[in-house]
């Protein structure tokens, strides 16, 4: 259903552009196109730069392996950030979830992905390397794992206890059960039936 | 709830650019910041190109008045389309939409806009001088009016009527009525009232 100039036209390589954007099929691409090209030429400009810089100037963090355009994200230089608690997330998007709805003042190391086999996502592309060393400089007191509640993202979360556990360093796994507001009744049977058998004395 | 770097770092500005994308808000920007700094650098340079080259290059046609980066759009250009049927759109996405479902092969004049006096969109701004020139010509024999079902959309309607009938020329406007496959129930009253009282001799 997009429109199709049958001269494949800057017009359509725009539209055929934007659907590299997540979530943008090509209905939302061909309206995105007129809306930039018909009212905003300034930001569609803008947006343009912002990704060129992007792209040429983001790589990783030296010491946790987030998004950044230094050699050392923001946390990690941040002398008050406590290197003795090291929280391991999955994606830059869940060490910024973590960021802005808990007071955790520690330090990162995001895996970027999660053990996956199949796909070929083993220790080394997790960065667990630079992470054994991080753990043998001694610093770290307590991990905290943070992957996900998948079962990719508990394998690699057993798979790191074990790395953790063998150095004598304390590990430690967020918490698991029926969600803040949530009804008994609505929630699927494998978070609840988690949540009785990791039931707390009070 | 947008990731925020302390710093107003190139990721930040990166999602901010992003919003100026229609329906993109903090989080969806976030998300697509994070895909395509991980997942999709390619695309994401190619789509830096495609808005860089699109703002600069595309431009309006000089007959119709649709997005095009040559003097005349590819349906001005082909000769195989009839000049003797003109069909008055209010954007290029309506074009599009006319020219994918139905099988007319006349020719297009896009207004941009719909007549608004609040908004300042008088005459002037929808090119109606153009329009007018084009109608002097004498080429075309009938004006068909696709403008959109609100009551600004009307009123345009209504003014390219009078100008277009003053010379003598037919005007037709596209039919309104209950969708295909719409159940009337569940059609709202002001559609069919006015598919009642435009009812048609069979």
């Amino acid at each position: 259903m997009s429109y199709r100039d049958p001269d494949g036209s800057l017009l359509s390589r725009l539209m055929e552009s934007l659907r590299c954007l997540p979530g943008v099929g090509p209905k939302s691409a061909q309206r995105m196109a007129f809306h930039l090209l018909e009212r905003d030429r300034e930001g569609a400009l803008a947006l343009s730069h912002a990704l060129a810089e992007a792209v040429e100037h983001i790589g990783r963090c030296k010491s946790c392996r987030t998004l950044t355009e230094h050699d050392y994200c923001s946390i990690c230089s941040n002398g008050n950030r406590d290197v003795a608690q090291l929280c391991i997330v999955e994606s830059p998007a869940d060490l910024s979830a973590i960021e802005q709805s808990t007071g955790f003042r520690g330090r990162y190391f995001v895996l970027m992905g999660r053990l996956s086999p199949i796909d070929g996502i083993g220790p080394d592309e997790l960065g667990l390397d630079v992470l054994e060393k991080r753990l043998d400089s001694g610093d770290v007191r307590e991990v905290i794992l943070a992957t996900s509640a998948t079962l990719e993202g508990e394998t690699t979360a057993h798979f790191i206890k074990e790395m953790v556990s063998r150095r004598g360093i304390a590990v430690t796994r967020i918490a698991h059960g029926v969600p803040m507001g949530g009804e008994l009744e609505y929630v699927d049977g494998n978070t609840l039936s988690r949540a009785f058998s990791a039931r707390q004395t009070l």
